[in-house]
């Protein structure tokens, strides 16, 4: 298997202290996405990013969108190499709560080998380690043997809400063979992960609509259906009581988890105790059959996200209110389609709904589970790659949350081969306060994508993709 | 049976013209007890009352409380006169919507044998009967045969929040024999109503709570219970598919509805369309084995009557709420009582409580419902006087809401017999615009009460109360 040569790693071991700089001078500029007003921030980390990719050897200019810029910046394109697309985005979380932070947060800190800044981890120092292998391969003299895209939005912590149409214009011109997601963590510290799979999600908004006005609950109560009543009785319907959702063919297009899925996850540690004391529940709960760990990666759930109806202040108001409302979140698994599930559940329903009442449903836009193969030439390079400089093979794992642009991906650019990873760990308080990144996993992150640039290539030209 | 003299009821139908100006003066005065500003506006209502009062021959003062005044007015006490308590309320609704009014809801006028004003009906026009009644009597020379204590608060429409703790401290000095709340209206035009019963409350807030944080439905849906669905599932049990209310012995203390009662309810006019097309459903429905008409005033219901939690805003947000509420109110029929009706519920809730949640519930204030015998000398009066000036005799009813002050003066009073009525009908818009009092029906009542304070003392004195 080819790895980068000995003076690429060579060259990262050196200088850190002034890539650091380099670093800390993106860490501060304050470019949160979620404030309005923060937008000459934002170009200017944008600008930031296309000089640092330029310096790399790379071209690299900014489109703009609707919203906040995307970086794109490409390595020069030599014949018969495979395309890599590295993803990750330059904007950052707020900083509040200010004053639970220990350092101010846009001025970068180390302390005790972590630095601290909002952005550290998520995702400026995932950036940061992208840019960090290519100018040392560049530095090198050595030719790259990848052919590397990379893709850095600004939008990504409020939603990416302008990835989707910016990425649909670049449907044609943008030729990948797989996708790097660099906005993950490590499973636990020194556990680091390989994604193969997210949930996908089906969101619906119920209405249920009874008297055309609010009634008084003493001259009126006893020959209407209460809405809020009817909607409580739906909602309660859509769980059975073993905590399976009852919803009739609900699970018909679901896979089963492989033996193998199963037993990675059996081998990985996971402490329930200390999960239901952070979640602050006495104990987890869920779908029998599977274990807590399971459960959050391999099967569908139904949670009510909100409800509202009639009287909610202090003190006794006796109304029968017209009209109820709740939202509920189903996340998906392969192959569950979330159109389907929207209309498998507005049917069942409508089904339960008593006479008397009327229900609407919105259904709000769903997005489709992921899947990918994890038998890739993309997780064999990350996968001996991280296992030389981590010290351990990575934990090959599906995440129960959403990537919002993983779909976005596969649909727009037919990405078939794509993982999620990151060198940081999920103590780092990545959107909380006193967020870091230990330089130990950051450096880690680098020697492993060097070597990844040389062995992907390796590993692609000997098909396993195509079998 | 005795009537009151041919001279009073002639007085009552003299002068009418300069009564009424006396009557619009009070309607003209915004005593907007929902007004924070309108305070003086409360006590020169309070005042115009005691003028008036001591006008009718009556001693009259003016109960400061810590809120609005009481009125507080007696005519003379004889040896051997029952003494009959008569409640009403000089305070008025907000007359909001302003631009819904056809005439300036403060500036009475007359259309169509109706005035129009905010009061009209409720309740200064049931207060002025009452005054006219005596006026009557006391010009006429002939002595009034029964003790007549006046009661008019000035916080009717906003709960009557200082009542109860007023009331607390006449206990000693008040001693009746009978009261009448006039501040009920015909069933529907045309057939006037004598009510006997009110449905009394139980009304609880419940939350439930899981875990400590709102959290990530993605992230964590699956291994914990959540708080809406939970709290769904718990008011989900609260009825049956039946429509009957689920709560283990809630029914014990039941009383079926006698056999008479059924029968008036039968014989009175009840229009379920009509009823259903105010009401904006398609159709009525509710517990089987009762009509509509008995189901709104014969059983308990239960209804939710506000509910929140997590996400309520425009689009999607995916997160499972740290904690649910509710507020649900329970009507209850004789013999329920609140206490052990919210010890059932709440033992029941606890009950199906799913691990993993916990719940809380608060008790607000209850009301014992109210049923006294409508075989009394006070129904006989009533009964016989309605016959004779409303030509037909009025229904025998009980009501599904409540009317706040007589289970206070069946508690503090030790009031066993008491009656609701009033001479307005149900479409004469009490609380909404364009409020009216038919002068027909006003003076038709005037001369009710006039020959009630004759025929009570009579029906009173041959003994049917103590039977």
């Amino acid at each position: 298997m080819t790895l980068a040569p000995a003076s690429v790693h060579k060259l990262i071991d050196e200088n850190k202290e002034k890539k650091l700089d380099d670093f800390f001078t993106f860490l501060s500029i304050p470019s949160v996405s979620a404030d309005s007003v923060a937008s000459p921030q934002l170009v200017k980390a944008a600008e930031w990013l296309t000089d640092q990719a330029k310096r790399a050897g790379m071209e690299a200019e900014i489109h703009s969108t609707e919203g906040h810029p995307v970086v794109v910046a490409s390595t020069q394109k030599r014949e018969n190499q495979p395309t890599m697309l590295l993803y990750g985005h330059y904007d950052v979380q707020p900083a509040d709560p200010l004053e639970e932070w220990n350092t101010p947060p846009f001025t970068p800190t180390v302390l005790e080998g972590s630095v601290y800044a909002r952005g550290a981890d998520d995702n400026k120092g995932q950036l940061f380690s992208i840019l960090s292998a290519i100018k040392a391969w560049q530095a090198s003299g050595e030719e790259l043997p990848v052919h590397l895209v990379l893709v850095a939005e600004g939008e990504e912590e409020i939603g990416s809400p302008h990835f989707d149409s910016w990425l649909a214009k670049q449907e044609n011109a943008m030729k990948v063979d797989c996708g790097v997601i660099l906005d993950g963590t490590q499973y636990q510290r020194g556990i680091p992960a390989l994604v193969y799979g997210l949930r996908g999600i089906c969101y619906l908004e119920i209405e249920v609509h009874g008297p055309s006005h609010d009634l008084h609950s003493g001259i009126f109560g006893g020959v209407v259906v209460n809405p809020l009543h009817a909607l409580s009785m739906l909602l309660s319907r859509l769980l059975t009581p073993e905590g399976r959702i009852a919803v009739p063919h609900f699970y018909d297009a679901v896979r089963d988890p492989e033996k193998w899925e199963r037993e990675v996850l059996r081998k990985l540690p996971f402490d329930e105790n200390e999960l239901a004391h952070t979640l602050g529940v006495q104990h987890l709960t869920g779908e029998q059959g599977f274990t807590p760990n399971e459960r959050l990666r391999f099967r569908p759930t139904v949670d009510v996200c909100g409800m509202w109806g009639g009287y909610a202040g202090p003190g006794a108001k006796t109304v029968i209110p017209s009209r109820a409302g709740a939202k509920i979140s189903m996340r998906l698994v392969p192959d569950q389609k979330p159109d389907e599930i929207a209309h498998l559940t507005e049917s069942y329903l409508t089904s339960l709904l008593p006479e008397g009442v009327e229900m609407k449903v919105t259904r709000m836009p769903g997005i489709k589970p992921v899947l990918v193969s994890p038998e890739s030439s993309l997780f064999q390079a990350f996968s001996h790659s991280i296992s030389t400089h981590f010290g351990r093979t990575p934990a090959i794992i599906r995440l129960g949350g959403g990537v919002g642009v993983c779909e976005a991906f596969q649909r727009r650019l037919n990405m078939k081969h794509l993982l999620i990873t990151g060198w940081g760990n999920p103590e780092d308080r990545a959107h909380s306060p006193n967020e870091r990144f230990p330089l130990e996993d950051l450096w880690r992150g680098v020697h492993t994508l060097a070597d990844v640039f040389a062995s992907y290539p390796h590993f692609f030209k000997e098909g396993i993709d195509n079998e």
